[in-house]
């Protein structure tokens, strides 16, 4: 294969020719820098890319291979960054007009895992204002007219389009699953906490959550092995064995995964194309499907999800929202704002019911199901570039700190994605993206 | 030695003469119950004490020990348990009307760990209300004019006064360290999550911790590697090896211990002869203390502290107050209500302050110090029970959950006792507990 169509290899493939002496790393970032320049005019993905800089780190890792030293399983493989995430050598602005120009000092944990890993940091995507609301740049690559979704914007459009096969991004609300169906990649949130959040813009130590693309279940895995891990500068991160997630996805599950359908209290947000196109996937895997209701308990959560993002958001955003918040966008400020007139009680009773809430998850894992089968969207991606969608199908499962994956699955009658969401249980990571495997070949053979 | 002395015995050699069969348990439960009955009609320590129950226990740790199978490092011996925590075969009332009566279905956490080493549970001490400012009917053992302290009132008392060799207790701002100290015996708060609070009336997540009264250091230790371990009910409670507290207590340092000697922004609190009392002492030690400032940053602790206690007691006790505020008294209605209007992010701003201020005192003692000295209360038990005297010298170290020790070395010109207290590194407990013990020598070899 040449050069110049490598951009569009799996992020496996890219390692495994890297390792073997078949591709250098040099060709493959020139090939995506290419694949860039002819795509980035419409999609608009990055926010930062130093062609030179991204060649420098491929030559270095070209030079490891050559070395006869070990190298790391991502050594030569390019990822984009979401720009809220650190990195030493990179502007990291967060979408604000507040942090133009801002260097920061260290790399992030998550990056600094990846380059450890051998990684080449091509760059860093397109981010919303804060990872919240307002839209930056970036188009759906599927249709320009589209939304790609947010936060995660330019993360999503950038391995959908084929400029990058691995992207890192982040999830407060639906910012990894939404784009990631909108724009027709694997999207995987992993647990809360399981992905080091050190260096990453901190908006709610209880929501925020690092998030993962790439355009097969395998290298979504392989990009998690890297990933995950402890970090003791995020008080959520625990330490723990490595994961070996690739060969665990890989692994036959020793019975046919049986899916709790949980259509949501919003089920009637979803498009009439969702609902068929759900119905016959139900109706396809047969027994293996029961419809559950959400439990009454967890109905609150879209609310706690509310108070918790407002209040924590209005916290960690203090300095913005004291030297500059005229410079925040409407509804960054009137986030703070109802943030700031939280009760510390209320805010103390919702972080109380995420914790009661999420051992009731645990328990309808472990009595009888292998995942929860959910839309991550209500359909496909709206027209126009004012909004980034709706995060409903998302919010319970962040709040909660489950782990997520969307699947590229489905097809709306405009020819765009919509993804398919299996939640896990928490802790639980591998096993989910076993249950994926399983049903993507299932579905892939139907 | 006759039984009818036993209850004076250390706990150490309580548990001694047990394994070496020179008492039994039923001997000493009973001298412990004679005791009370001698000095309970002026002290009153216990809340609840079923007699026939204490001895049925004794009986069976008797059992146990004639079956020659392994005993517990406690058995027999007895321990008397703060009101506020839970007990499955004695009520646990909380110090409160509201919940008179009230039966826990299970031993909390701590009272399990007890009792799987042997120990006896010899009943339930005085708590002021839900462990906060309204006292119970205890009197301080030195002189019944006088208050105990508290909130762990009776197991201050209790252990002051012989009727038993050991008590469990808590602190949420001053409940272990005060009471200590107005009653003389030795109380050790460990480090925040070090004993496990399940079953613990909760007060608030961030501030309550366990705390270990006895009348010798060598007793706290004992008591303490018991006490200390992993419970995953309490989620800051976190998997560890055992501490051989006893063993690391007894090691002679290898350097002698520096001290860092903090006053505090409230020593005029102080009364003139406690502040005699520590000028001596510091003088005895010599080149071993030095007088240390409190970094500015640490000054807001206990504005914090005053917060982050009114804003989660509030969320705590939210059933309480909706359902019987009207038999709460004043001050702890107040408190709640203070606690109501606490703002979200004015509450984050203090949580975020205490990890900061935390690490800062960790590298204090990283950098030159084994122990910080400091009093552990103004001066001796005030006149009067109206109230339980001022915690303000434990505020702070209870905030930042660093390991406390009260040590009755001092003596007021009234003949009643005042703490010298000593802080520890957060997670450094047996260390604080050998310094601890060098300083006791100094002091009785002077």
């Amino acid at each position: 294969m040449a050069a110049e169509h490598a951009s569009a290899l799996t992020a496996v493939e890219c390692a495994r020719r890297i390792r073997e002496g078949l591709l250098t790393s040099e060709e493959l970032v020139q090939a995506c820098l290419e694949r860039i320049r002819d795509t980035e005019p419409v999609v608009q993905a990055w926010t930062f890319l130093d062609e030179e800089l991204a060649l420098a780190q491929a030559r270095a890792a070209d030079e490891r291979q050559c070395s006869g030293l070990p190298v790391g399983p991502l050594n030569g493989v390019p990822v984009g960054i979401k720009d809220i995430i650190d990195t030493a050598d990179m502007p990291t602005e967060n979408g604000t007009v507040l942090h133009q120009g801002r260097m920061p000092r260290d790399d992030a944990a998550v990056v600094a895992r990846l380059r450890a890993a051998g990684a080449v940091i091509l760059g860093k995507t397109v981010t919303t204002e804060c990872a919240y609301y307002s839209p930056g740049k970036t188009r759906n690559p599927w249709n320009p007219d589209h939304t790609p979704g947010g936060s995660s914007s330019g993360s999503a459009a950038a391995v959908a389009a084929t400029m990058v096969p691995l992207a890192v991004g982040s999830q407060t609300n639906g910012s990894t699953i939404r784009p990631g169906s909108f724009c027709g990649v694997y999207a995987f949130k992993p647990t809360h906490g399981l992905v080091p959040r050190t260096g990453v813009l901190k908006l709610s130590r209880t929501l925020d959550q690092v998030g993962l693309f790439a355009r097969t279940l395998d290298d979504v895995a392989l990009l998690a092995e890297e990933a995950a891990g402890h970090d003791p500068g995020d008080p959520d991160s625990r330490p723990r064995a490595r994961i070996p997630f690739r060969a665990l996805a890989a692994e036959e599950p020793p019975i046919p995964p049986l899916f709790a359908f949980i259509k949501t209290p919003y089920w009637d947000r979803t498009e009439s194309e969702t609902r068929e196109a759900f119905a016959e996937l139900a109706e396809a895997l047969g027994g293996q499907v029961e419809e559950v209701d959400l439990f009454p308990s967890a109905r609150a959560g879209w609310e706690w999800q509310q108070l918790v993002m407002e209040a924590e958001m209005a916290a960690n955003l203090e300095r913005e929202w004291e030297t500059g918040r005229d410079r925040l966008s409407g509804p960054l400020r009137s986030l703070i704002e109802r943030g700031r007139e939280v009760r510390a009680v209320d805010y103390q009773r919702a972080l109380r019911g995420i914790d009661d809430t999420a051992q009731s998850f645990d328990e309808l894992f472990m009595e009888r199901y292998d995942a929860i089968l959910t839309p991550a969207v209500p359909g496909t991606a709206p027209r126009g570039l004012s909004s980034t969608g709706d995060p409903v199908f998302c919010s319970l499962w962040t709040l909660l700190g489950m782990p997520a994956i969307s699947l590229p699955l489905m097809r709306g009658s405009n020819g765009l994605p919509i993804g398919v969401q299996l939640v896990g249980r928490r802790g639980f990571d591998s096993r989910l993206l076993r249950t994926a495997r399983w049903l993507i070949d299932q579905v892939q053979a139907g």
